[in-house]
C-alpha cells in the first residue's frame, strides 16, 4: 500500500506560511531571562491572510500577541512580532487566519508549529521554543563528525603482530584473557560470543596517522567509542576510567591523537559509559569484595554480593547508583571526576558522547537522568572556565528523547528516531530482512511522504537547538552498515545526501564512506582496508561513495545555510523529497530522490506529465535567481528564472542555491 | 474550505486494530511497582496482519514483546501479552504488521497509539501508559458534576432584599465597598468594572434549598466557585482563607450545605486560588506593611512595599511565592494547611478545584507547579487516613495540560483544550463573532473530522485516567454560555450529548441546561430563573435542552460504558461523529451529528446514495446484537443483525448498545 499522504490544509507546501527557528526567521535569539526575540513569518502571496497571531507560553499562561505586516513584496509578506523570553523556554506558535477567496482555497484557521500547519487546534508538544540555556559551543554548529572504533581503524605503523598477521598487544602488554587476535583482513562475526573478543589491533597512534583521510572526507571531529580499559573490544563494560587501555597505547597516546587533531584545528570527543560499568570494574570489584566499602553503595544490591541490577539483566554490566552522591563525585561532578579529567589537559578532550544515556539514573521509581545530566554540564562549565575551550554533551538515546532535550541538560543525542530511523525506513533495499533496530521485526520500506512524517513530527518535539546540535548518523557502531540498509551505492548516495543537508552534526562510522558492508552492529565493526583506500581500489572499495560523500560533506563546510541553516520542507512525495535550509545569506534548496518520479507521484503539485514537479521558488523570501550547486545521480533541474523543473530518473541528490 | 481528513493508513477506522486503555482491553490495572497487567488488542477479521509487537519504555530504555493470538472468532482475533508496571509510568504502543492480500489493502507496518494508527514512527507522546499512581477517588468515575458561582445561583429563603429586589446583605453583615447590590431578574453586564461588583445575593443556604433541581439533572457534585471573602463577588481575590463569605452564611452555611448534600449522597467540591491572593489578603497587608514579616516572604517584591509581581500584572491579584516553605505550610501542606482544613469536618468537601493551577509556582526561571500539586495530593492522602474520605484534586488548566497530567500531581483538569475548544469549534453558529476563548480571533467553524484530531490527538497525550478524572465543560463562569456558543437548541442537544458520553466527569456549568445565554464569562453568570423552573415556562427557559439534559446524563448514570469504559473512534466526518465507549458489560455506540450528512459527506465509508453510513458493529468484539438506546433530534439508525444505517437529518443525538 502505497498512500498519498495530503498536506491536511490541501494547501501545497510551498505556498504555506513559514517559519522556523533559523537564523531568517528568529532573530536575536535571546541569550538571558528578558532578552527579546524578533519573530518573523513569511507568508506567499498565494496563501491570502486576514491576520496572524503568536501564542506563546509564559510562566504556565497563554500569551497572545498580533503580528504587524512589515514588508510586503510581489511574492509574499512578511510578518513579524517580538517575544520576550520570560521562561528558560518558551514554547510558541502562530494562527494563521486566512482569508480565501474565489481563487486562494485557504483554511480560514491554521496553527503554524514546527511540525508545520495543521487546521485544527494541537497540543503545544511541538510548538517552537525560545529557549535561553546555552547551546552547544558554536563549534558544534560547523562540526563534520568521523565515529572510529579503536580496534578496528588502523593499527599504528610499529604495531605488533605474529606470522598470520594476527594482533599481538603492545611490548609489555599482556594479552587480556578475553582476546581472540584476528589478523586485519578478517570477517568480524555477525553474532555469537566471539563478537566482543575479536581483537583486531587497531590502536590510537593508528587513528593519529590516517588524519588525511578522515580530514579529506570534510571531517574535522574524531568521536571515539570508549577507550578505557574493559572486559570486551567494545569496551563499554570499562574495569576502570582511570586510565585509557594499553591496548590502544595508553594516555600517551590518546594525548597524542589530541594534540595531533588540534594542531590540525581538528576536535576529539570521548565516549563515558555513566549507565555501568563492568563487573571487571575497580569499583565493582571493590564493592562485592565489602558491603561496608563507599563502592558498595554505587551499585544497586538487591543482596549482596552477587545479587544486582544490571544492564538489561546482563550480569557483566552491573548499574551505578546515582542515588550516590559518592559516585557522581567520582564519574561526573566537579574537578576530579572522570568526566572533567579527560577534558584537561593532557588530554584536552572536547566533548562526550554519553552510552546508555537513556537509561542513566532510571530505575524504577527513579528517575535522575537530567539530574546526572545536568551535573555533567555544571562540570564541563568548571572545566571550560580554566581551559577557555567549551564542550559538546552528546547523549546515546535510541527512542524519543524529545523530553530529555528541552533544556539545560544534554546538547542533544544520537538522533536515532529523528534521523537513522527515517531515512532507513524511505530507502531501505526491497524486501530487506535486517532487523528494525531492536524491534521484533524486519525492517520497513516506507514512502517518503511517511517517512517525513517522523522527520518533521518528532524533530518537531525537540528546541531547533538541540537537533541542530545532535549527531545524525545512518550507521554506527551498534547497527548494520548503511550500505547493507539500503542496497546500492546509488541509494547509499541519498542517504549521505540526507546526512549532509539535514539540520544536525553530519556523523560517519569509519568505514561507511568506503560502502563497507555489515549486517549487524558487531558485524559492521569492519577494519579499514588501507591498502584499498591507497591504491584506490574500486573492486575493494566504492569510489563512487567516497567521492560523493567527499562532495556532499564538502557542500555542507562551504555553505552556511547547510549548517546553521532553518529547515522549511517544499514537496514531499513516496520518491522525492524537497526540502530548503533558509539563512539570511540564501536559502540552499536540496531535492532527494528514492528512485525516479512517474506521473503518478506528483499529481498535486503542478508539472508536467513526465512526473516533472514545477517548484516556484519565488516562496522563498528575496530569492533573485536560482542556480545549481551540485547534482548526483538521476535528478536534475531544468532553472528558468525563480522557477526549478526538477525531474527524477533515479536516485540522486541536486542542490540549489536560492540566490538573494 | 472542508478537507477531508483520511485515515493515514487508507483504512477505515471501524476496520483498524484497537486497544485502548479502558477495562476491555487493559486488564488488572497495576495498583504498585511491580504489578502486571494484561493488554489486549482486537484485530478485525478485515486486517490481516501476520504479526502484534509490544514496545514500552522501561527504565528509559525499549523493551519488546510479542503479542499472543488468544481467540478467533468470525469477526477478528483477540491478542494478548502482559507488561509490568516497573516504572510509576511506562509508555506503550504496539506495531502492528499488517499482511496485505488481493483483498486487504492494509499497511504492512503501523503503530497503534492513542492517537490512532499511524503507518510512519511517531514519538513516544501519544504512547498508551500504564500508571501506578494512585487514581483518582473512584466515586470520580461516576461523577457527574454540577458547576455553581454562589452569587448567582438562589437566594436563600430567608435572604433580605430591599424594596426594589436588589440584594442586601445577611443581618448583622456589612455590605462591602465593592458590591452594587442587584435585583435577581437583573441581566449580568458584559464587560467593564461592573462585573466583579454586581451582588445578586446568592447564598449558600440558597444552594441547599435548590438540591432536588440539581439532582433531577443527574448531577451528584456540586463544584462551587469560590466561597472565600475577597474584593469582588467572584472572590478570586480572596482576603483570608480563615473563614466563608458571610456574605453567602459564613462556615456554618457552608457545613450545612455539605451536610445536606452527603446525606443525599452527593458531594462538595470546592474552589481555591493558589496562584494569588487578593491585595486586600490578610497576608498580603501584612506583607505590605512589614517587609520583615513571614508574609513578606509569601509574594515576589521587586521592589517593597508597592512592586511585585501579580497575576498578569493585575495589581489586585499579588501572585504567592511558593519557594517560601512558610506559605506552603499555611496554604497547602499539612493538616493545619488551607488544604486540609476544608475537607475535614465540619465543611468536610470531598475535593478541590485549583484556580489557576497552570501558573502556580511558575514565574520566570521558577517552576513548582507540581510540587505545590504533590504537596496538596500528600494532605489529602494525609486528611483521608483520617476520614476515610478520599478526596479529589483538579486543576484549572486552559491550554496544553498534558505535561502536568503525567503522574502523582493533579488528578485531572478542567480540559478546556480536549473537549472544550474542540466541541467549541464544531458546533458553533455559523459566523459567530464570540472571542475564541482568550485567542486574538474570533471562534472558528471547524468540521468533525478535523476536531476529532484533537479529541484524539491532544489527550493522547495525557494518561487515560488522567482524561476520566477531568471535568469536561461545555462552558463556565470564565466562558460565553453553550448557546450562545452553538446558537441553537438542535446543537446544543449535540453538545450536552458529547458531554454525557465523551470520556471525562461531566460537569454543567449551572443555567446551561435551561439554555441560558451570556456573551462573556461575566455575562454568562446569569441567575437562574427559579420561577420559570418550577413553572416550566418554556418562553422563558429552554424546556427541549432541560429534558435532554436529563435524559443525556441519565443515559450516563445508567450506563457503566460511558462513566468507565474506553473510547473507540468509529466514524469521522465533518457532520458526523461515531465512537464506542468500550466495556466487559458490553459497548455503547454515540453517533452525534451537527447537522444533515449528505451524500458527499461519507463517500469512503459505504452506506447509501443519501449519505447513509454503513457501520457494521461486528467490529466490536463480542456483540451478538445491537438495539437503541436513546435517539434525540435528527440521526436515526436502522438496524439488521449487527449492522446499523445511520442517518443524520439534521442536528441529534443517538446511543445504540452493543450487547454480548
Amino acid at each position: 500500500m502505497t498512500l498519498r499522504i495530503a498536506e491536511p490544509t490541501g494547501v501545497v507546501l510551498a505556498a504555506q506560511p513559514h517559519h522556523d527557528a533559523g537564523p531568517s526567521f528568529l532573530l536575536d535569539p535571546p541569550r538571558a531571562l528578558g532578552d527579546a526575540a524578533t519573530l518573523r513569518v513569511f507568508q506567499p502571496a498565494a496563501y491570502p491572510v486576514s491576520a496572524i497571531a503568536l501564542r506563546a507560553v509564559i510562566d504556565g499562561e497563554i500569551s497572545t500577541a498580533s503580528l504587524e505586516a512589515v514588508e510586503t513584496t510581489a511574492t509574499g509578506t512578511w510578518w513579524e512580532t517580538r517575544l520576550t523570553a520570560a521562561n528558560p523556554v518558551v514554547p510558541y506558535r502562530f494562527c494563521i487566519v486566512g482569508a480565501p477567496d474565489e481563487t486562494h482555497d485557504v483554511p480560514s484557521y491554521a496553527w503554524l508549529t514546527a511540525a508545520g500547519l495543521l487546521p485544527w487546534d494541537v497540543s503545544d508538544a511541538t510548538d517552537f521554543r525560545l529557549v535561553v540555556h546555552e547551546s552547544a559551543p558554536t563549534w558544534v554548529d560547523d562540526a563534520i563528525v568521523y565515529q572510529v572504533f579503536p580496534d578496528r581503524f588502523a593499527r599504528s605503523a610499529g604495531a605488533p603482530c605474529d606470522e598470520q598477521g594476527r594482533a599481538l598487544p603492545p611490548a609489555g602488554v599482556d594479552l587480556p584473557a578475553w582476546a581472540v587476535p584476528m589478523a586485519w583482513d578478517d570477517e568480524p562475526a555477525v553474532r555469537g560470543d566471539l563478537t566482543g573478543a575479536q581483537f583486531f589491533g587497531g590502536d590510537l597512534d593508528g587513528i593519529a596517522e590516517r588524519l588525511d583521510h578522515i580530514a579529506s572526507l570534510g571531517a574535522d571531529t574524531v568521536y571515539l567509542t570508549p577507550v578505557f580499559p574493559g572486559g570486551s573490544v567494545h569496551r563499554y563494560d570499562a574495569s576502570t576510567f582511570e586510565c585509557v587501555d594499553a591496548l590502544l597505547g595508553g594516555d600517551e597516546a590518546l594525548a597524542r591523537l589530541s594534540t595531533a587533531l588540534h594542531a590540525r584545528g581538528m576536535r576529539l570527543v570521548l565516549d563515558l559509559t555513566t549507565n555501568h560499568t563492568g563487573a571487571t570494574h575497580e569499583w565493582f570489584v571493590r564493592a562485592q569484595a565489602d558491603a561496608d566499602s563507599p563502592e558498595a553503595g554505587f551499585y544497586l544490591f538487591r543482596e549482596h554480593p552477587h545479587d544486582y541490577v544490571s544492564w538489561l539483566d546482563v550480569p557483566s554490566l552491573p548499574k551505578l547508583d546515582h542515588r550516590s552522591d559518592a559516585v557522581r563525585e567520582r564519574l561526573v561532578r566537579g574537578h576530579d571526576s572522570i568526566v572533567a579529567r579527560y577534558l584537561a589537559a593532557p588530554i584536552a578532550a572536547d566533548g562526550w558522547r554519553i552510552d546508555v544515556a537513556n537509561m542513566t539514573g532510571r530505575h524504577a521509581d527513579t528517575d535522575l537522568a537530567l539530574d546526572v545530566a545536568r551535573d555533567i554540564r555544571a562540570t564541563m562549565r568548571e572545566v571550560e572556565a580554566s581551559t577557555g575551550r567549551p564542550a559538546w554533551l552528546v547523549a546515546e538515546h535510541g527512542h524519543d528523547a524529545t523530553r530529555d532535550l528541552d533544556g539545560d541538560a544534554w546538547h542533544g543525542t544520537m538522533n536515532y528516531t529523528g534521523f537513522t530511523r527515517p531515512l532507513w525506513a524511505w530507502l531501505a533495499a526491497e524486501d530487506s530482512e535486517l532487523n528494525w533496530l531492536g524491534l521484533p521485526m524486519s525492517l520497513p520500506r516506507l514512502p517518503g511522504d511517511a517517512i517525513a512524517q517522523t522527520l518533521r513530527g518528532y524533530n518537531a518535539q525537540m528546541p531547533y537547538s538541540s537537533q541542530l546540535h545532535s549527531m545524525n548518523q545512518l550507521a554506527s557502531h551498534d547497527t548494520p552498515r548503511t550500505r547493507t540498509v539500503v542496497g546500492t551505492a546509488a541509494r547509499q548516495i541519498v542517504a549521505v545526501g540526507a546526512l549532509a543537508t539535514l539540520p544536525g552534526v553530519p556523523t560517519v562510522f569509519a568505514g561507511d564512506e568506503l560502502g563497507a558492508e555489515g549486517l549487524t552492529g558487531e558485524h559492521a565493526r569492519t577494519p579499514m582496508p588501507w591498502d584499498a583506500i591507497e591504491q584506490e581500489d574500486g573492486s575493494r572499495i566504492d569510489l563512487d561513495v567516497l567521492d560523493a560523500t567527499r562532495r556532499l560533506l564538502g557542500a555542507r563546510r562551504e555553505d552556511a545555510a547547510l549548517r546553521r541553516g532553518g529547515l522549511r520542507w517544499l514537496h514531499l512525495s513516496p520518491e522525492l523529497l524537497v526540502f530548503a535550509r533558509t539563512h539570511p545569506q540564501g536559502d540552499t534548496v536540496v531535492c532527494l530522490a528514492r528512485d525516479a518520479v512517474s506521473h503518478d507521484d506528483a499529481p498535486s503539485q503542478g508539472g508536467g506529465a513526465d512526473g516533472t514537479l514545477e517548484l516556484d521558488l519565488a516562496c522563498l523570501p528575496g530569492v533573485r535567481a536560482v542556480r545549481e550547486r551540485l547534482a548526483i545521480g538521476g535528478v536534475s533541474a531544468q532553472i528558468s528564472g525563480t522557477t526549478a523543473r526538477i525531474r527524477a530518473q533515479g536516485p540522486g541528490v541536486l542542490l540549489l542555491r536560492a540566490e538573494r
